[in-house]
């Protein structure tokens, strides 16, 4: 296994992501990357601060990427939190 | 030299930030680290971006670290983007 997934943090409780990114992991995802754009880059690292105080040790950080993309025409910044489950 | 510095993003202006950051670099500063905690985390990130489409090259991304900490007793989340001058 080597898989990777994105989850793209938006709108939605930090709670409902905390259930995507686990069930990632159950269905085989080696790695996850939350993903942030523009105004959602802090809600990102909200979420990885959460995953780690709900899951602990299990999970590690593997990288954090910044920079920016084209959206619509528009640089927008944007953070990729890659993240590993341990055990 | 193996000096650090931390600039603390907030609300002043893109362009202010920038020209602290050349300033800090020209006074001797090896690295600098760009700070942003809660919801100045994308700024921190605009920062970074605008740092790089201005100097260009000469700016290298040294590491990204994120997590939370305690401030007035809230745990609040920041980023912390090191950056060095490479020439």
């Amino acid at each position: 296994m080597s898989s990777e997934r994105v989850l793209n943090v938006g709108r939605k409780s930090l709670d409902d992501y905390i259930v995507e990114v686990i069930l990632m992991f159950q269905e085989g995802s080696e790695r996850v990357v939350l993903k942030g754009v523009g105004p959602y880059i802090s809600r990102a690292v909200d979420l990885y601060n959460a995953l780690v105080s709900r899951m602990g040790d299990s999970v590690e950080l593997v990288k954090v990427g910044i920079g920016s993309e084209r959206i619509k025409g528009r640089m927008k910044p944007f953070i990729a939190i890659e993240i590993r489950k341990k055990y």
